[in-house]
């Protein structure tokens, strides 16, 4: 299961190798692209764009129920058309180089730049990761996937509070209730300031069947990785407890075992993140990533033109202060592609689920 | 450019695509394995391993010089016999399972675990990483590209006392003259409790040629991720400055632009770590991962046995008590490999270097 | 430079890998579509379709001619609209099984088969093929793709009367001028007994810059005769004299060299098609395919239904008496699209062009 | 499930995702390989070769049974070290272009070529893919995968005869008993006349799951005809009736189905190979490939030497006169393989087998 990916006046994703008969609705994709879509908060752009996702192929509707879909084991398109149309002037941005965007690598790679809209580095892209997400959980329907942000800049949640109720009923998918007021007014003062911050999420993915994964070039906390840092502004990837790791002996970094009640393995801490040697252990996987601080801002930056000129540059607008927020059900979606390509994989290899 | 990898009596590695042409000794690959090889200091494994690389197929030797091989276009295949070998008793690890190893996740996965040595998941594996980096190196011979150990458990570096130069000259690939002692002192204090520690390494690629990369799904920046994410052990990687990107403000972590005194562009910061929307700038790249502690330790943790019984495990015998002093090599070659393949692609897809 | 593909409402198809800066109108890709599109003569199906592209992505358009476009380097995505919509009744085909389709096939891979249309099955899908060519192209400019149909059923041209201009003047991309009335009677006798014919076509790469390809696993002739087999309703793939080769003997089919006038090595004749050890030697590249005959005929074939009853099938309506006609361009789409990718390679791995 | 190969003092090859629990012996693998061996007849080379394969990882033998081998699910990898040394005289080949080989688009390519033993075009490397293939064959054991020669140079064997019993009595796994004397004598003047000749091959698998393949860029037909061209000196592949589809109707082509006697759908032929639409349909797999006549010959052809002057080459020594005979048992190991990746691939997509 792999997709592929398009940009301009639409995006798309094709997710090839589907299952068949997986079934699902077009409102259960859209629920998915909802959380992630624009506007919807002070704290993130106010652009208006309605990611309204079309599916294209790899789908029977039910005689019955046309809302009712089922792979067919083809591939399946999925299509997102942009509404928020180019009308704007592009001519502050034709020449100059926005520091922190692609604008200069894309000129010294290619020798050629679509300046209209940020081509496939801008955020939008990841529309597309986000519905090939909502198809990819169906291919793994038991696992559990969510994502909650738990740090933005210096402040972090306090994790004694994690509630997976609270994500969804705050603007910054927050699962400690008393850090939403603090966020708030924190980013109501950067983008005061003109400027914006970065931000951490962390994405759980619990019920992942044991044994997916392998032992070297397809471990599946590499592909976490791998997915994860391919998200635009991603500067870091954690497995488990991460950079932690570093810090602490082998003899509390252990995860022990134990045979619990229900004659069970049990493991008693989970530092590894449902990960060893590149295998799911069936422990809750466990994936964080850092999200630099967007790169529009209002106040004004040194920068060059590409013809060599120095300039400064200040981007007006509708930006995020933190796309870091937005992240959360991309970096949901990423993992559950990883999960499902995986879990497609080990039942090639080995017959089993 | 790829590798392929396999383990038993001899570890080996294809490197397929390689560019015809590239002139190198054995020697000089060799040179690298022993920056990696265990037993040359009391910090790491006193394991006799010789770890010499024999080139098998894919070059020509020069008819003067038989020790200068050219490749000619075919698979580079090398390989690296054990010679450390299997007579000891696998009894105490055949049936129960060792924390932090793969040992209880293979059995998940295979129902069939090969006991003896580890299998694929032994650190052994990463000799053949080691190679096929120092084939990678030649095809972008105008990169520079070293690492250093910048952290041993809560023990980091002062960044301010780098010096490429001592990292040759002390135990530990410790860029900071003045930490040596302290991690010495340290290392010794951990050993004696019968337990390990992680550590943090650093890789930075100068003189990456600019362009190398995409922009969504063959970033130079995940491939990276992914390759250093594959390493055993490996739990966290970052680029440029990672997780401290998520503190700070858009402000902050701007690289401003200005022209330089040769009319060159210049950036006046690295927070991106030479990678921007997934393609090389020019500037440095700098990756850093996190390893565990070793997980084979001689203080005994909680366990199971495959037959369900609660048990005991402890670790005698010659471990690493930091795994991650001798992955500094490993990862100098994974980066490699992530930026020789892009320059191969790169060269594919637009005609220039 | 690889493609997709979807089906369902609309066709499509990313090119991923392509090369930054090639110039081309939406038109000169039309132009190949127009070869293949149906009902331009009474020897291919009556079907309306318009086979309109549309590219989506991937491009920018000159400030001052809309219509010139020039790749970015981004993936280039192109799409097709069905326009003959799907209003007739399916009740026909739904539970039965057409001999020589895939409804059987399809049944037993994935227990779900989507039978309005034909799926992915369906001639339809090469349009998106033919898209993809007219880009592959441009990616290898000196190279001269044509291809013709040398044989209908059991008659054959005489290949002493080849003359390329005859191929776009008569309704059969033949290139023997004496042959073509012959096919016409011929074929309309086939069509009068409600059955229909097989054919052969040839497709003749000339100016193929030597040295792509690679010896063993992607060779040029392999991708070649991967990428027509990948075609519907192909059943056999020729290149050079093909199996002409296994019945002449060693001195035969040497193709000896001489140097040329000029100091160039000359081929004294081509039996290898163009290609040595998977190589391409700089001779025209020669493949050739068979193609069955069209499977929905007039004439009723035994057939069974899903539920195990025994039917008689037969196909009204308008189908090509001949698939193999239409399948011209889109057996130079995919030599074109096999020589691009092996271009990129080449550059890649050699540097050299 | 893919596999690597190199080339130099041995062969080898790693078959990755290899599913775990598959038992066999080296013997087994080797048995394939003597079918392979040159040497046993006086229509093959005299040179000697064993061909000895070692298994070197990706197994465990079993405790009591030593030579009692099963795959652990890492990858599998196998070597034929080279016993038929180098020592004789090169600089007969090292600067002149063989008619028919690949010297001189190695030199076009690469810009060196090793002139020692052929390189990778040498036929030695087809040992590799036999000792694939024999592993291949444990992943869908329930397969009968059997190939026989049916056509040296203008001889072809009369079908009505054909034997499987047959095949391993003669020296040129021929299933028609009548023919082998005919065979012989036609080789032995070739012999005579220093020259050589094809012969095409037929392979049937038998018993090959339904529903193997995929619709369009993963056909079952499409893999087998990449695989069996991949093979050095092939020059053509059929799936069914190949060809010959084209010279017939739709009404003679249609594979007819009815319900047999135990219930089960049952075709009245096979024109298809058992491939509908890219799927396997549970009838017997039927690839045809051709092979050219051996291009090292006795009697002189003209050619060129890398300097530009004209020479005449003759090739003396140890060459088969007809390399059709020995590319028998590596065309069943090209279907082997071939199918044992899609049967892994249909098992991952469809949790079916």
């Amino acid at each position: 299961m792999t997709w592929g990916e398009s940009h301009g006046p639409a995006l798309g994703c094709v997710i090839d190798g589907c299952p068949p008969g997986l079934e699902f609705t077009r409102q259960e994709i859209q629920d998915f692209l909802d959380k992630r879509k624009p506007g919807q908060s002070r704290f993130t752009t106010q652009r208006r764009e309605d990611d309204a996702v079309e599916i294209l192929s790899g789908v029977m509707a039910d005689e019955k129920d046309e809302t009712l879909l089922t792979t067919t084991g083809a591939p399946v398109s999925m299509m997102i058309k942009n509404t928020d149309q180019r009308s704007k002037d592009y001519s502050e941005i034709k020449d100059r180089y926005r520091p922190g965007h692609a604008d200069y690598s894309y000129d010294l790679k290619y020798g050629i730049r679509d300046y209209r809209g940020g081509g496939r580095s801008s955020a939008r892209e990841t529309a597309a990761r986000v519905a090939a997400g909502g198809l990819a959980r169906k291919v793994v329907p038991q696992a559990i996937i969510r994502g909650a942000l738990v740090q933005i800049g210096e402040k972090k949640i306090n994790r004694d509070n994690w509630d997976w109720a609270q994500v969804g009923q705050n603007d910054f998918f927050c699962p400690d209730a008393q850090m939403v007021e603090e966020w708030a007014s924190y980013l109501d003062g950067i983008r005061k300031d003109g400027s914006s911050v970065g931000a951490v999420i962390e994405v759980i993915a619990e019920n992942v069947p044991a044994g997916l994964g392998a032992p070297v070039y397809a471990k599946l906390d590499q592909d976490i990785a791998s997915h994860l840092m391919s998200i635009n502004a991603v500067k870091g990837v954690e497995i488990g407890n991460g950079f932690e790791a570093a810090s602490i002996t082998g003899v509390e970094n252990a995860d022990e075992m134990r045979i619990g009640k229900d004659g069970k393995v049990e493991f008693l801490s989970n530092h590894a993140g449902g990960v060893l040697g590149g295998i799911a252990t069936g422990e809750p996987v466990v994936a964080r990533f850092a999200v630099k601080p967007t790169s529009s801002i209002l106040t004004p930056r040194k920068s060059v033109t590409a013809k060599g000129e120095e300039v400064d540059v200040s981007t007006k607008g509708r930006h995020d202060p933190c796309v870091g927020i937005r992240a959360v059900p991309i970096g949901e979606a990423m993992v559950a592609c990883a999960i499902a390509d995986h879990y497609i994989m080990h039942r090639g290899q080995t017959g089993r689920v």
